[in-house]
């Protein structure tokens, strides 16, 4: 799977994404030869909860000549060096002009930083601090281009449904509208269109799955504002993955209910599954968790990440490029996906069919003829474990824990105790 | 004390119980000399629950003798040595022909392991490995005599009833169907009984006792499928006594609701009467709490050891024998039982007559008339803590917790308190 | 402040106060001057709950004088010197008679104990172990006079209520009854009188303020049978200030019921604003929350305190002094319960008018234009974390706690977004 993630993420990276634009689309187009997604347009202006759709965006080049004709800043050898949804200039100007317009960061001399003014309309350029002393020092004069439109148009958002046996729904979501961006931004989409291709071949699940891509805030905002009521119904649990493509352990970020069932399994799998995962409780400074789990709203939506965002310091630089990330993470963490998912699928409460003290397990072959307890395996001590604790009301991720078990373990432990006829 | 328990350890060791038949019987009779146990039988084939009464079994005698006539296993030597439920045989054969009815435990080569098949007729003798290994290597022709019976009969179990003042009850359950085994099983029906004898003696007991001593699982799945009704109204709480004659400090293992006031007691006074007990959750894998907890039922029956069953290398071997328990320990055993009593008798809900401001202790003789409070005894500050925590709602057991006090320190004070009026 | 209140100490200091008499309503006049109190007298003999108001007792001069005629315990020298509530003698006799009316500290032999005798009627002299050791030496023949009158009269009590906006009310209590003691007495109603100054100057005030100053006790039952329709009505929560002048860290005592709000502010600013505070739970062997949390309240009042009564060697002696308090302390003191106060006041609970996804704090100047969360200050977290949590139930202390905030710092937040018209 590394090689085919490596090779989607080439595509896919020199692309200039931003909250609305072609962009934006060219990107959807090439995740949609991984998973079904449908495309939807919001137009510009439609009031979605407190907010408007900006008017949509679209950029050809950039470029800050100095007296020479020299491209000292050029949008086309990294798309972060135009401040996001600048407004079209062609101007000369001298150095304590342009000086406003540039952005920087004096802490880290050699990264251009990533800045937009969504809803503000200005125009700049984002440049390492080494460039902009360079450019300090000669105080010139500098011809400014930046060939960009702002107008009416549409915002896309992007979603797909897989059907499971219940209409109760597992949302997984991520964004998509950073330039080149590799961790926090390239990671989650690739993530869950390469967890769409593993899911959608498991047969029987018991859930339908909701796979929601949308330009981060105002994307979701939109996505919620049409699909509110439906979500109220049937929306179950969800994870926003993003940051999710680095070499750290993970981090899990709770909703707002710690003891929600999401909550309860992301933190199981991961405390069995892996080393050194931190759990944080819900937290604003996120991403689009904070607007599904606004107050209205309150799902249980939790965020599967690595590095958490503000804890790098390649965060919002150019630093958070290919180099950073690992294409064997990024493998794990669809697995790690994955077993959540085979975990909420697995998490039913089950209840025995002989509730009055143990069956006997011996005459249904489930338990050895001679010998006592003392030699039975793990297996066996499951299946009384379990036996003994499903009443109907304890789920299997209570049972699984009173043992210290990892929920995962209990997958054939099921099925033979069904098949038995032993629990339902 | 000591020494009653072990003359009566020294005539019931070498009867061979199993979970029917004369050896169960003739136990049962010794022990009705301390307790007045009524015995039931229920006959071979009768459907309790998810089980079948199985048929009695009966043995006299059991050998192996070697080419030259020698018994190199002998039934009468330790009773363990047969297979339990072996059937009858009288055959000659060779060493290939018995290997696979010999039981043996190499990594303990000097133990004689318990073994049994009651619900699979087959025949077969356990012995020690250095014994095994003696055989392999003679690799002679051998005569096995097993001189049993496997029919129609019945399961014997017996109970006997304290009454008290209430018809809540407390369940005191034990096992017998071991051969000669020490920890795990004569510890246990010992404790019964001369736990009977203290607690009939006492007066103006609130609870009514049940006392239970069964074959293990199959007699309790017995007791439980005649006594179910009868129970599921009146049981309050309960223990199994096993594995409790050992030296080691004292294992409690909950009932399923961990917070149940059984659990509380008991734990609240293994902290404040012994050193190093060790509390852990309900669990398969056990005796007959695994019945009683069972989720139908799901009684509030814990468990109060020593050295727990599976941690103790003796365990289901030849060496669990008299000189790994310790009668000093049995009796400071049934001493521990009786204060878990003590406290649950003691722990009710109780209500100050005076609810509003302090009542005034002095004019009671209950306060001294000069000096403050500092000097006041641990009996003083006991008596105005529980006035002020008497608010008919909170039990004795949580109004001691809050001082990190003994419950049965307040013996006195709620006597005191009862005759001044002040609570109800 | 703190000359102020060293001012007031001066003269309240050497006043012999008592549950009743003319040094309790002399010290109430003086702080008349810092706050509106009402006395109110309760005629000797009337009952109050289980007890009875006793005789009015007052005193002139207590002493013993020497073989030469010399006084060698003066009551004029320190008030303590005299059993509280001595009933008049004049009398000459031998040490062999007096010494069962001495009082004296053998473990603390330069203190005169702090001793009382309200319900038993009796003489006695409190002095020091070395005055007490001199006079056994010298064997020789007293004559003790106490000049005191005990008879029908009437208990003061004193109260002050301060309006505000609800009729909700936080009680403040101290006690005013013993004589020249420090930390155990003056600091109490001393901290009251000036928070009263404080408070009243605050405007808009949620709560309405209940200050009760009274004899510990008996003054407080007394209090309780006048007010206890009205408080059972009205009362949210209070504190008792005691021991609250010396220089130790702060001791927070919770009411019984651990989670109510008072106990959670209470131990929420003393952890954000001091060190090393200790918080227990409610306890007898207290001040007076023992009557105003007895069972038929259980009011929720605390207790804040330095070091706490019995904890500190000086408690109920005449070490208990000017030396033993610092004013610097008591003024911090004030702070605190001003800080509590504040807290109480702001922690509401606050619904988000836009509760479906976040309200864009952009377009209302609240949120920068340019730049990502990443160097936003704190302020504009606490914006968004409280908008994020705001859904109408969880308090502002919730809030607050989620981001390991101090409840004091929301104060400008909640302003803001009342003011932008984003939460009720």
């Amino acid at each position: 799977m590394q090689q085919e993630l490596e090779a989607y993420f080439d595509r896919l990276w020199p692309i200039c994404r931003s909250i609305t634009g072609d962009g934006l689309r060219a990107s959807f187009k090439i995740l949609q030869e991984l998973i079904p997604l449908k495309l939807t347009e919001v137009p510009t202006g439609r009031q979605v909860f407190d907010w408007n759709i900006p008017k949509e965006w679209n950029i050809e080049d950039a470029y800050i000549l100095d007296q020479n004709g020299e491209k000292i800043v050029d949008f086309k050898q990294n798309n972060l060096h135009v401040l996001g949804y600048s407004i079209a200039v062609d101007q000369q100007m001298s150095f304590q002009q342009l000086k406003d317009h540039l952005y920087y960061l004096e802490d880290q001399p050699n990264a251009i930083p990533y800045r937009t003014s969504y809803y503000k309309e200005r125009w700049g350029f984002c440049l390492s601090y080494e460039t902009y002393k360079k450019m300090a020092l000669e105080n010139g004069t500098y011809r400014v281009v930046i060939q960009s439109s702002l107008k009416n148009g549409s915002l896309t958002y992007a979603d797909c449904v897989l059907k499971g046996q219940s209409d109760q729904e597992i949302l997984l979501s991520s964004y998509l509208c950073h330039p080149s961006m590799a961790n926090n931004e390239l990671s989650g989409p690739l993530l869950l269109s390469f967890l769409y291709q593993k899911l959608s071949k498991i047969e029987n699940r018991r859930y339908t799955y909701r796979f929601v891509i949308a330009p981060e805030t105002i994307g979701v905002v939109a996505y919620l504002a049409e699909h509110a009521e439906h979500l109220k119904k049937h929306l179950h649990a969800g994870l926003v993955a993003t940051c999710i493509g680095d070499a750290a352990s993970f981090t899990y970020k709770r909703s707002k209910e710690a003891s929600h069932e999401i909550n309860r399994i992301a933190e199981h799998i991961l405390k069995h599954e892996t080393k050194g995962a931190r759990i944080i409780n819900f937290a604003v400074g996120g991403s689009d968790e904070r607007q599904y789990c606004s107050p209205g709203f309150n799902f249980a939506v939790g965020s599967l990440m690595r590095s958490m965002y503000h804890t790098f310091e390649q965060y919002h630089t150019s630093l958070d490029n290919k180099s950073f990330i690992s294409f064997k993470a990024l493998e794990e963490s669809v697995e790690m996906y994955l077993k959540i998912i085979k975990a909420l699928e697995l998490n039913q409460t089950y209840k025995g069919k002989i509730q009055y003290c143990e069956p006997q397990l011996g005459k249904r072959g489930l338990y050895p003829t001679v010998g006592a307890l003392k030699d039975a395996q793990q297996e066996l001590y499951r299946r009384l474990h379990l036996l003994s604790f499903a009443d109907g009301k304890l789920d299997l991720l209570s049972i699984a824990e009173q043992r210290s078990d990892c929920i995962l373990d209990y997958t054939e432990t099921v099925q033979e105790l069904l098949k038995a006829d032993l629990i339902a």
